[in-house]
C-alpha cells in the first residue's frame, strides 16, 4: 500500500465525543501550548519540496567535473559547443532504463522537467500536436487534475487560461470513471499525472489503472496525458516500484502519441542544476524536436557529460537514491510518527504514509485547513499555502495540508511537526466551540 | 565604418567589359579550377558562427569549476539547489556594465539567449505584454525584419505565423524611412535587430538611428525592438564600441517598454554551457519574470557561479575577448584578403569587412547565390544556404552569401575562401554566357 491514513473517529478521546467542558479544557490546553509554541520563536519552512543540503553533498563530485580537459563525449563531440539537441547519449543511456522507455524517445534537455512541460504545452497552445486540426489556442482548453496535485502543474494551466477540472485522487490513481465521462468533452486535451509517489499524497499508479488511461475513449483525438514522473527512483522503502512502461501501454492500446512523459534529476543530483528529460512516442519526440529546434540550439551538454561522468549508469542512479533514501526516511517516519503520537487519538486528522517521493499530505478538520497555516505561520512554521494542491488554490473542503519534510534538519522537523500539531488541534477545538 | 564594401566595376577585367571570347576562356578557366577544387575532396564548414576549439579552450577553467564544496554565492544562497529566478547576483554584476544595463534590471538564465527570445514571444503571444490590450495570437501579428538578418530570428517567427516585413539594413541601422512608414500599421508588434556587429553584414547601430528608433511613433502601444546584443563585447579592433544605453534612451523617449535586450555568453565562454541575459524596463522586467516563474524554479546557478569565478570582472570579460580577437581577427583578415585577391578586379561581388562579431556577408552576381553555394558544396565547402539571412530564406536578388570563418581552423579557412571564390566567378560566368 503506497498510501495508508490513519483516523481514529472511534477513539475514545475523538473531539465529536467530548463534553463541551472537556471541549473548553482541550481548547485552554491548546492555546497555552500554542502561546508556548509562539514564545519559542521558531524560524521553520516546511513549505517546498526541496533537498536539504546533506542531500546534495551527495553529488557534490559534479562541483568538479567534467574535469580539465574532458570535454568530449563517447562519440567525440566537443560538448563545450553548441549543437546536440536530443541530449547526450550517455545521460539519456543511464536514465531510458530507469524511466522504462526506449533510448531513441528519450531526450535530455536543461536543469526542469517544469520548463519541458511549459514548452509542450506552449507548443501545442501555438501550433497544435502531431493530431491536432488547429492550434490548441484557438477554442477554449481544458484539463483534467487528479487532486490533490502538484501546484505548478496547476499554475501553468491557470497562467494559459486553460479551465482545470478537478477529480478524485485514490491511492492507485485517480478516479477513472468521471476521467472517462469527462474525456467525453472534445475540449479537454490534457490531464495532469505523477505517477509514481505523486505529489503530495504519495499515490503510485498501478498498471492496470495506466491501461485504462491510455485505453479509454477521448473525444479529443490530441488528448494528451502530461505523465510527470518526478518520483520514478525516489523510495522511501525496500519495494522499489518500477516505472511503469507508458509508452509501451499506450501503443499496445493504440493510442501512442498519448502520452507525454516528463522527469529529471532535480531531486537526484542537485535540484537546480540538474538534466530534465523528455519521452514520448517517435512522432511526438519529432514534434517537440522541431518545436525545441526554434527555441535552442542544444541544451547544456558538458552538464549532461558532468552527470553522465557522475552517475556512470543506471545502478549508480539507484545506489546514490538509498544515499538519499538513508536521509529522508528517518524524517518521512518522524513526522508520521509524531502526527500518530499527538493526533491519532482526536479523530480530526488523517494523513498519508508515502512509500517515496518528497511529501506526505495531512487531511485536518473539514474548514480548518486555512486556519491551520495561519496559526503554523504565527508561530514561524512557514507551511505550503492551504489549498496549494487544489486547482486555483481552492480546496473545496478547506482541509488540506501538504508536507514538505525533506529540507530542513531532522530537529527541525520534530519541531516544526510538534507545533503544527498544536494547529491542527487548536483550529479543530476552535471550530467545534464555535459550532457549538 | 564598421562596413565596407569593395566593388571594381570599373576594374578594366570587370566581367561586363569582357567581350564574348574573353568570357568563355575565363569560364573554361574556372571550370578546369573547380574540377581541380572538387578532385581535392576538401570537407570544410563554413556554416555556422561557431567558436572553434582554440577559442573554447580560453575557458576551460570552467570545467572544474566552481571546485569542491565550492557552491555557496556571495549571499551564502546554495546555488546547487532550487530557487533563485533573476539569476545570481555575481554574474549580473560582470554583465550590467558591458550591457549598458542597471543591474536591477538585468536577468541571468540558462544557456542560450535564443530561447530567451523565444519565451518572452511566446508570454506576448499567449498573455499580451503589459502594454497589450490582448494577447497577441488573437490578431494578424507583424516583425520588421532589417535585411540580411539572423536566420533564427526569423525562424522563430515563421514558427509562430508571424508575418515578416523585410527593410534593408545599412552600415549603421536599417531604412527608417521605411521603418517608420511600416509602424503605423497596428499589426506591427515587434522589430529584431542586431545593434553591434550585426548578423551577418557587421553594421552597428548608432546611438542618433537607436533614438529614432525608440521616438518614432508606433501604431500599435505594445510594440517591441528584440535588442538581440549578441555581440556586444565581440570586437575585432581596437576600437571597442561600447554597448548603446538602449534602455536610458526608451526611457527619455517616454517608450520604457519599448526594447526587449537579449545577450549571452555563448561565444565569450561555452558556446552550448553558458549563460543568458534579458534586460528590459522594470515593469517588462516584472512582466517577463512573472511568466517564467510558471516555466521555472530557477535557472542553473552554478553555472553562474562557475561563469562569475572564471570571469571575474567586466575587465575580465574585455581581457578573454582580446584573447578571442587574437584567434579570430587572423581569420577573418584572411578571407577579405582572398576575396579582394581573388574577386576584387572582377566586378562580381562586394564583401564586408566588419569590426567585430562573427560573420562577413558577401553579395555575388545576382540571381547566383544558390549556384554559388550548391558549387561549393559540391566541392565539399559547406556554407549557409543561400537565402538564409532573409525573412522565409528568400533573398530577392538570390546574391547573398553569409561566411562564418570562426569554426575552420586557418588553413582550412584559406582552403575554403579559395575554393568559394570559384565557385563565385564560375557561377558568374556561367550567367553571363547563358544571358549572351
Amino acid at each position: 500500500m503506497p498510501v495508508s491514513t490513519t483516523q481514529a473517529l472511534s477513539d475514545p478521546r475523538a473531539l465529536s465525543d467530548l463534553s463541551h467542558d472537556d471541549l473548553v479544557a482541550l481548547h485552554d490546553e491548546q492555546t497555552k501550548a500554542y502561546d508556548a509554541l509562539v514564545a519559542k520563536g521558531l524560524k521553520l519552512d516546511l513549505t517546498r519540496g526541496k533537498p536539504s543540503a546533506a542531500q546534495l553533498d551527495l553529488s557534490n563530485e559534479l562541483l568538479t567535473l567534467p574535469g580539465a580537459a574532458h570535454y568530449a563525449d563517447a562519440s567525440g563531440v566537443d560538448c563545450r559547443n553548441y549543437g546536440g539537441l536530443t541530449g547526450l547519449l550517455e545521460i539519456r543511456e543511464i536514465f531510458a532504463p530507469l524511466l522504462n522507455v526506449p533510448l531513441d524517445q528519450l531526450v535530455a534537455g536543461d536543469n526542469a522537467s517544469l520548463a519541458i512541460m511549459h514548452d509542450t504545452l506552449v507548443f501545442a497552445l501555438l501550433q497544435g500536436t502531431v493530431d491536432s486540426a488547429t492550434p490548441w489556442v484557438r477554442d477554449p482548453v481544458k484539463f483534467i487534475c487528479p487532486t490533490p496535485g502538484y501546484d505548478r502543474h496547476f499554475a501553468l494551466c491557470e497562467q494559459f487560461g486553460i479551465e482545470m477540472l478537478p477529480v478524485e485522487l485514490g491511492a492507485h490513481g485517480p478516479d477513472l470513471d468521471a476521467v472517462r465521462e469527462l474525456l467525453t468533452d472534445p475540449a479537454v486535451k490534457g490531464m495532469w499525472i505523477v505517477p509514481t509517489y505523486a505529489n503530495p499524497t504519495g499515490a503510485v499508479y498501478t498498471e492496470e489503472v495506466t491501461r485504462a488511461l491510455v485505453e479509454m475513449p477521448a473525444a479529443a483525438p490530441d488528448f494528451r496525458l502530461f505523465w510527470d514522473n518526478a518520483y520514478a527512483v525516489h523510495h522511501l522503502t525496500d519495494h522499489e516500484v518500477p516505472a511503469i512502461d507508458i509508452l509501451g501501454l499506450a501503443e499496445a492500446a493504440g493510442q501512442p502519441n498519448r502520452p507525454f512523459l516528463f522527469a529529471s534529476t532535480s531531486k537526484i543530483t542537485f535540484a537546480g542544476a540538474g538534466v530534465a528529460f523528455f519521452a514520448s512516442s517517435p512522432a511526438n519526440v519529432a514534434w517537440y524536436l522541431q518545436s525545441l529546434s526554434k527555441r535552442s540550439i542544444g541544451p547544456d551538454k558538458v552538464n549532461h557529460l558532468r552527470h553522465a561522468m557522475h552517475l556512470k549508469d543506471a545502478d549508480g542512479v539507484r545506489a546514490l537514491m538509498r544515499r538519499h533514501r538513508d536521509i529522508l526516511a528517518p524524517k518521512f517516519a518522524e513526522v508520521t510518527s509524531l502526527l500518530t503520537e499527538r493526533l491519532g487519538g482526536y479523530g480530526v486528522a488523517s494523513w498519508t504514509s508515502p512509500e517515496g517521493g518528497y511529501f506526505i499530505s495531512l487531511d485536518v478538520a473539514d474548514g480548518t485547513a486555512t486556519r491551520v497555516v495561519a496559526l503554523a505561520k504565527g508561530a514561524g512554521i512557514a507551511m505550503t499555502g492551504a489549498g496549494a494542491a487544489f486547482p486555483y488554490g481552492k480546496d473545496p473542503r478547506d482541509r488540506n495540508i501538504r508536507i514538505a519534510p525533506s529540507f530542513p534538519a531532522p530537529a527541525d522537523v520534530t519541531a516544526a511537526i510538534e507545533g503544527l500539531t498544536i494547529c491542527v488541534l487548536l483550529a479543530a477545538t476552535e471550530k467545534l466551540l464555535a459550532e457549538a
